[in-house]
This record gives C-alpha cells, sequence and structure tokens, in this order.
C-alpha cells in the first residue's frame, strides 16, 4: 500500500458512518476504488440518492465511477485492500462476520471496525487470525472530522496499527493509537466528562441549556480547536508550564473537582435520573423538538473551522 | 449608556487580563475613552511596551489616543461609566477596594468584578450598596475569546447584570448570566471536568498528553466550536433529539461515568495526586518546559476560527 497505488476500501454497512467513510475515500483519494456492501433492497437508489451530498468540493460524477455495489460479501471484500466495518452495533453479528471476512480476502487485508463500544478483543474470538482486527473510531462525520481512535486489542499486531496509521495519515486524517482498549476510548471519555458536570449544572438551575451551548462555543471550543487542553493549561501556567499553572490555580481546580463530585451525589445524575427530564426539555425548547435540523452549514462551519486552524487535512 | 454616547471605562489591575480588557474596550468601541489604574511605578513604559502588541486589525495610535493613566483610584474612576477590577486575587484587597470606588465613581457607574474566584457577595460586604456589584468573569484572552460570565450575588440588582450584559453585547461578545453563584462558575468547571478525564486516562498509561490533544483539537474542540454539547448531541439523536440520544447512547454514557469514576478512585486524581508528576513532565517533553510560547500564532489561530464559526463579534 504505498503511495501512488490504488487501493480499493470495501465498506461493510451504509449507515450514516458508512456514507462519510465513503465520501472520505472518494475524496481523499482521487485514485481509490469504494465497494460498499449492505443488505438492505434499496441499495443503489439509496446510495444514489444520498451520497452526492457528502462529496462537497468534489468532482460527484468521478467519485461516483469508482463506487461500486457489492452483490455478495466476497465479492466486496475479496479485492479489497482494506475493510471497514459498520455494521450493527451487535457482538454476535461483528464475531460471526470477521471469519467470514477472512475467508474471503487477501491476505495483506487491513481489518478495520468503526465500533463505538464493542472491542476488538470481543469481535474477534472465532477469527482463524486476530491479530489483524483493529477498532478505527470516528469521530462523526469523518469525512469532516479528522480524528480517528485507533484502538488495538492485546491480539492486533503492532503492524496493523501502524499501516493503519500510515494509511489514514496519507488521506489527510489524525489517526491516534491508544495503547489498549478502555470503555468508550478516549474521545467520548473526555466528552462525556464534560456532558456530565454540564448536565449537573443544568439540573441544579445555574445555567440553562441554551446558555451552557454558548458558554462553550464561545470559550473552550474555540481555544480547544486551536490547542488541546493540557497544551493550553501548559501555556497557561507561564514559565513553570503545566506545573506552575497547577501551582497557581490547583486549589481552584480541586475544589470544583470536589464541588462536581458533590453535585452529581446530591442530584443524582446517573443516566435515568430525575435531571434528565429537564435537560431534554430544556433542549426541545431551545433547538426544536426533532434534533434532526440543518446539518450542512454545521458541516460548512466545521470545513471552514479546521482550515482556520491550520489546513490540517493538507498538512499531513 | 446608550448606542452612540461615549463610554469611559476605568480598568483597575493591569495584568494580562487588563491588557486583553483595554484591548476589547478600545478596538470594539471606537470611541471608548480607557483609564488605566495600577500601582506599578514603571507604568507608562510598561504599557507603551506591551498594548500595542494587543490591538490587532486596529488604528493602534487612534486607540492609544483615547487611553489615559490615572495617577489615583479617585482620578480613575470619577467621571467613569464602567469600572473593571482585574487586581490580586486576594479578598481583603479587593473587600476594601469596591467601598473607595463606591465613594468616587458617579451613581450610574457599573462595577465589575474580573475575578476567577471570588465571588461579589464575598467581595461587597464592605459596600454600602452591595446591588451595583457583578463578578464579570471573562475567558483570557478576553480581546479575543468573546465569553463573559456574569455572575451575580444575592444582592447584585437585575438591573446591573441586564445593563452588564447589553454593554458587552453592544461590543461583539458573549455575556452568559448564570442564576446564581457556584465555585468555579461554569466554563472552568466544565473544563476541569474534561481536564481531570483527561488527567486520569493519561496516568493509566491510555494515551499520552500529546496524543490526547490532538485528539480534542480534531474532534471536540472543531465541534464545539459551532455548537455546543447539548446542542450536539440533539442533532445526533436524530428525529427524537437529546431523548432519543440519551435513549440509545446511554448504556455508553453511563458505562463512561462509572469508568471515570472509577479511573479517579484507583488512580487518585485529586489535585497533588502521585499522577501530577508524570502528566506534568509528559507536557514538558511534548511542548517544551517553559509554557511562554508563541500566544500571536495561537491568538491568529483563534481569530480565524471565530470568523469561520459566523462572524460572532459582527453579529451581535
Amino acid at each position: 500500500m504505498g503511495i501512488g497505488t490504488t487501493h480499493t476500501i470495501a465498506l461493510i454497512g451504509s449507515g450514516t458512518i458508512g456514507l462519510s467513510l465513503a465520501a472520505l475515500h472518494l475524496t481523499k483519494d482521487p485514485h481509490s476504488k469504494v465497494i460498499i456492501y449492505d443488505t438492505r433492497p434499496d441499495l443503489e437508489a439509496y446510495i444514489n440518492s444520498t451520497l452526492p451530498g457528502y462529496l462537497v468540493n468534489a468532482d460527484v460524477q468521478q467519485c461516483m465511477a469508482r463506487l461500486h455495489l457489492a452483490p455478495t460479501l466476497k465479492d466486496a471484500v475479496e479485492r479489497a485492500d482494506v475493510v471497514q466495518e459498520q455494521g450493527p452495533e451487535n457482538l454476535p453479528f461483528k464475531q460471526s462476520l470477521w471469519p467470514q471476512i477472512e475467508t474471503h480476502a487477501p491476505s495483506h487485508t487491513l481489518f478495520l471496525s468503526s465500533t463505538s463500544g464493542i472491542p476488538a478483543s470481543q469481535q474477534c474470538t472465532s477469527m482463524r487470525d486476530p491479530s489483524r482486527l483493529l477498532v478505527v473510531h470516528p469521530y462523526n462525520p469523518p469525512h469532516i472530522l479528522p480524528l480517528l481512535e485507533l484502538v488495538p486489542s492485546p491480539q492486533t499486531s503492532p503492524e496493523t496499527t501502524t499501516r493503519t496509521q500510515s494509511f489514514f495519515a496519507r488521506l489527510g486524517r489524525v489517526p491516534i493509537p491508544l495503547t489498549r482498549e478502555c470503555p468508550g476510548f478516549v474521545s467520548n471519555r473526555l466528552a462525556f466528562a464534560l456532558l456530565r458536570e454540564a448536565c449537573s449544572l443544568v439540573s441544579q438551575g445555574i445555567v440553562s441549556v441554551q446558555d451552557l451551548d454558548s458558554i462553550v462555543t464561545s470559550s473552550m471550543g474555540p481555544r480547544w480547536s486551536v490547542a488541546g487542553p493540557f497544551k493550553s493549561y501548559h501555556a497557561g501556567g507561564g514559565t513553570e508550564g503545566l506545573r506552575g499553572f497547577m501551582e497557581k490555580i490547583g486549589g481552584t481546580v480541586g475544589m470544583c473537582w470536589e464541588e462536581s463530585e458533590k453535585g452529581y451525589r446530591e442530584n443524582n445524575i446517573v443516566v435515568g435520573g430525575e435531571w434528565q427530564e429537564e435537560v431534554c426539555r430544556q433542549a426541545e425548547e431551545a433547538y426544536g423538538k426533532s434534533g434532526v435540523g440543518d446539518t450542512a452549514e454545521r458541516d460548512r462551519k466545521t470545513r471552514r473551522v479546521l482550515e482556520a486552524v491550520g489546513e490540517r487535512e493538507r498538512g499531513r
């Protein structure tokens, strides 16, 4: 899989993640061939009506000409360099899928699962060679947001991870390998930690759902687009860096952590707690009952933010 | 203080926040007059050498012509429409400052403290009229990042808050009033909640400091520049909005929250814990021993991100 060779990518499953990944491969590598396998009966009409919307800033016709629909799983994977699976989040499905793929795919093919929660170590139990399977967790939508978390099982070979990392880096993505499996991986663990505090503060009546969102978009959102939390606080610590930050602000940090724990305990901030109704009600009041809105505007702005930060897509 | 009138802003204290606020007022309102009061002996030389660096995309000479240094506190505040205090984070200092300001300032003047931790209810104890004092907590640097958290004490009058909100909205800022005082206010509570999880994951060896920063800048940073966490998850829940999100993903969210708590407990993620040395070491390895870096580049990129999101500064 050197630069300049033509890659064939087989995508198993064509939900929103599958479509976004198809767009990623088709637009970031102008020579790639993408094969989609999905059991839905209206697949061709569905792909033709939805995928072009994902192909922004690209020659749609040229992209669609490199897209193929496979009638069987065997047809999808037998000439693939990369197989990416985004089927149902269902362990038996994935456990039975990989041995079939293993039977039909070439020996060099990368086997990647887009799961957000089922680790490779559980998916691989019926594989002949579990060293070939790697979780590649995208941040939605992956044709726009560059992060891919690579989460190896204890059986995944280092070569599988490094080849996958090179492959996505050449597509201008940001593939980050974790050292090992962990529930929620890293991105969701971080985001859900902030979400919990957000739910707690809203449920305590300190701030509304909409005002909390405004606080984030006008402060840490832009800040963390440019530099992550550690780099930001390292800069905030002056000549002593993060060490200086913890010395100067540590007292406040510790007080906040204690207050947060107290807030979760006293307001029962667990999933399904009473607080949930009020937070959902406020979200509906602020943003409408349905969450289906104008993703085109969101995606356009997100692209512009990424360009503003430094042409990350072109630079790597 | 209607639109079009000339405002005089007295800034008490000229550290980095004071300089940034001076730049904010001078550049966002081309008719404002800014008066700085600070007891440092080299004030004039210091201001002349540092402030111009903050006046980006502005007529520096025209801005500096509207800046005045006051020899005494009385001179600073006696004709001010707004007094903003960013002196030492020291309760006795602030408690003794406000009654002096109250003695010399006009009756319509807004009294605002930039403190990140000392609530107005503690600062105001010696004031004749505590209803005039409001905490206005900026997100650093305030001449770039638009958030201002307005944190009223139980004594702060609603009028003080609404007048302050209007004043900063007219400067193209995002002033968000909280309903009441809370330790760390909202922005730091949210950011420190994510920071704790980040420290925990690094201390568990799952990801490095630098890779964690890359994860944030390539996923939730850009996402949360465009839409806050609630709006994002509301969109992620499809036709059922946030309610649908919690139904579909709630199990994973709950599991992450439990894992996070376990991680804090087992790895003693409190301020001053053993984990801190390794996190600081990795930050130094990744970003250099000193946190003092190229803030010009950071600030330029941050401005571009804010422009990309929607000209927030001009739109309000």
